[in-house]
């Protein structure tokens, strides 16, 4: 059965086990990976690499590579190898509980990225050559072009950058994949960049597959594993409400004519809120929607069905295993309403501004001037990382931030005095959202945006807290453009350091 | 003389004196006036509302407006109306002192924006009407259309959604400005925005002169009063240092083949430093530079002179008046060499990523992992705006940040354990430099950021207090990815504010 997947003559040659595979890795490496957001990642070479790099370091050896991929992958890959101490460096993404643990003890170094810049970055070429690149691949056709998988993430990329290539092809992915990809080979290095030619969500630019010399793949791994595919939970109650304010907005904003009404093309972060947020818009008026966006998820899926919306460009799937079984079955009438492209393509600044995405994304922390953590709990350890939000956040038409007001049972509150970490600074914050209530901050200056953050977002067991150290700011700042008491501006979080809870 | 600016016969009936012109706005009228950096501002209207604003409230009136414009005016505009108090909402840009000491009393709202994005949000409605707009142009010709002044700004887009339109014709400015200017008419809401059709700094998009329907032309003032034209300060000790190192840098990275060279398209702030950085160009050994940019400021003038700079591209001139005297002499011979256009082009993330600028802009404070405050002072006191330089340092090739490492005679550290406010993150921050030297922080993570810039670019009178509290972050903070004291990360500043001193 796999070997109906790879077409190429000469590259059937090159089959060999993972282990073998692996043995090309060695030490202090940069190996591109491909995966994003738990999907199209390799299954079978990650786990021989940190199979081999225990047996190395059981040996007294050492062994560490670097590890660039699309964004987060899975156990097999972030996991497996992190578990084995085999990350000196990983980038640009990472949400692997094992691999958080590890950069948060110093233990791994980890360069957080916008995901649009991953792919130019590496060809500015100061991160240094990429020795090897492990791309999973759903197929080779007879010409050696490579069908992708369930992402594309920066694959193109690392396959035209690596030294060497290592293919996974995976049998469990659907061959109803082909045809769905738009791999777009027109970018450059200034100063030979020119415009990319996308206006619509549904245009398509480049070509359904990847090109790749078959003289530099140097071996292929036959793999029938299937993506993480996280489990999908309902919306709670918190996330209902979210999603109902935000519809709500959406709604206000169309009947003022200042949106169309089948919207602007939709960005969604992953989650129980993005979630809830498309769940919504099911039940909504707006017809003819559009996303564009990074990932395809349960939630869009049903839209797609509903015929509510009318088609999905992203880079990757990030689906449940019961949405991932409903893709698969229906994967030829998806096809034509969905385009996987790469990341530098999907998350593009000049396409995100040119499109004018409504761009709707999670948040750790705001605060009362609508400045975004979105990256470092209390600060200084990291959660996952800044992703594409930034990418989206900036260039949107509108940029909305959705949070429930607390975290651990109430001990945290999203809406602080002072952010202690600032991923979004407030001109990219238009729209803050939480259970509670929404925030509409555009024109607005940063003491009107705290009047309405405070009100409307904050938990009212933290609003009478937040109130008192906004009034006594407007008292004693050394300014009155944005009020703050460096003094204080960051004790709810050494609180919460000293006690387990913000509260005092 | 004024006269012959005026080719329109029907619009020469509209002449009037400026206190007559003035009359037409009235109380809490959205104004969009012309100016961006101290060039082609309106010098009269605005004095001539002033006076009537104090009047009015001479006799118990209220009266005050919103001020738009392209970034900074003169003290006729800002000045002038922020004295009477006559401004309620100022965007997007300020550095008048009079205003600045009303935002940071609260008596003034201030909407700090990104250059990039006034036009675009003027459009998209939120802000409300555009009652009247007041634009300084240095011609009016036969069929109406308009010959821009010494800056651009967003004159185009008040021109277009103004209700009604004042104009001043300024004779002080030079005639062959005309053929100057590029004016894109090519911009729209999404979905309808298409590919900008600019691939290098030196292409032509657009037409010489705004269009401009002679019925909503309401008055004409005619003047001849200059620029504000801020003097030139020629670089001290500590610009020169900033300039080698960065001159250094530079010249590596031509050398690595990691820059083209002729360097890429520069964008500079304006100030002592960034004149000090174009002079030092002049003796470098680069060839066929180009700029694009915000403003042509005085060394550009003398890199054109040179033949060093082949080109530049502004939305405004900013020069001091021995350099608007020189530029006024040669503008036959400058006027191929030079293009201004709307400041949402010359501003515009798809043409900076697209052409691959390197930005230099200053700073207040970065802390030690490379966070950048632009403009808040301890966190609270507004100094002007963030200007253009969130959207050319997200989009740059190359974003470059310079200060010198003390201010206030040493009282102040330019690096600080965290920045009291954030306007770039550390993504969009690949190299500091100040008088001590310069930190290339591409490609690294954000301990690996701090170990160079406390020992590259902070002052050696506070290295050993950098380096106390990072090593005390290290052991006790709750992660390790970028490792903080929150109940002492803004000590610095509260120390400064209690003491007059940064120093413990």
């Amino acid at each position: 059965m796999v070997s109906q997947r790879i077409k190429h003559p000469g590259l059937a040659q090159r089959i060999m086990p993972a282990e073998q595979a692996a043995a090309f890795i060695s030490d202090r490496m940069s190996v591109g990976m491909s995966g994003f957001t738990g999907s199209g990642y390799p299954k079978a070479v990650p786990l021989a690499l940190a199979a081999h790099i225990e047996a190395e370091h059981a040996a007294g050896r050492d062994m560490r590579v670097k590890i660039w991929t699309g964004a987060s992958t899975g156990p097999e890959l972030d996991g497996a190898l992190a578990k084995a101490n085999g990350i000196e460096m990983r980038l640009p993404y990472n949400s692997d509980p094992i691999a958080r643990e590890r950069i948060n003890r110093g233990e791994m170094d980890y360069l957080d990225m916008h995901l649009s810049q991953v792919a130019p970055v590496a060809w500015q070429g100061f991160l240094g050559p990429l020795d090897i690149a492990v791309i999973e691949v759903s197929g080779i056709r007879e010409d050696g072009s490579l069908i992708p998988s369930s992402s594309v993430g920066n694959n193109k990329t690392w396959l035209d950058r690596a030294d060497r290539v290592i293919l996974e092809v995976n049998s469990w992915q659907n061959p109803a994949l082909e045809g769905m990809h738009d791999i777009y080979y027109g970018t450059a290095l200034p100063p030979h960049r020119v415009p990319i030619p996308l206006i619509r969500p549904d245009d398509r630019i480049g070509q359904s597959s990847f090109r790749c010399d078959p003289d530099r793949i140097i071996a292929i791994v036959e793999t029938e594993a299937p993506d993480r595919n996280a489990p999908f939970s309902p919306p709670d109650a918190s996330a209902a409400a979210i999603a109902g304010h935000l519809l709500e907005f959406l709604t206000h904003e169309v009947g003022r004519g200042r949106l169309p009404a089948s919207l602007l093309p939709l960005q969604s972060g992953v989650g129980n809120i993005a979630n809830a947020v498309l769940s919504g818009l099911l039940d909504s008026p707006f017809e003819n929607m559009t996303a564009y966006t990074e990932v395809i998820q349960d939630g869009m899926l049903d839209l797609l069905d509903a015929g509510k919306l009318r088609m999905a460009s992203a880079t990757a799937f990030s689906l449940s295993p019961e949405a991932a079984e409903r893709a698969n079955a229906g994967m030829t009438r998806y096809r034509d309403k969905m385009i996987l492209r790469p990341q530098e393509i999907s998350n593009h600044p000049e396409l995100i501004r040119r499109l004018g995405c409504i761009a709707m994304n999670g948040l750790i922390e705001a605060d009362i001037y609508g400045n975004i953590n979105s990256t470092h709990v209390m600060g200084s350890r990291i959660q996952n990382g800044i992703g594409g939000s930034g990418d989206f956040a900036r260039n949107a038409y509108i940029s909305i931030f959705m949070t429930p007001s607390t975290a651990k049972g109430g001990a945290i509150s999203a809406i602080v005095p002072h952010a202690s970490h600032v991923d979004h600074i407030t001109q990219d914050v238009q729209v803050i959202v939480t259970e509670q209530g929404l925030a509409d901050l555009r024109g607005l200056s940063p003491k009107k945006r705290a009047d309405l953050i405070i009100e409307r977002c904050a938990h009212p067991d933290y609003r009478p807290a937040l109130r008192d150290y906004y009034r006594r700011a407007k008292e004693g700042s050394y300014g009155l453009q944005s009020p703050m008491l460096p003094g204080e501006a960051l004790a709810w979080h050494q609180r919460y350091l000293d006690t387990g809870t913000m509260r005092s």
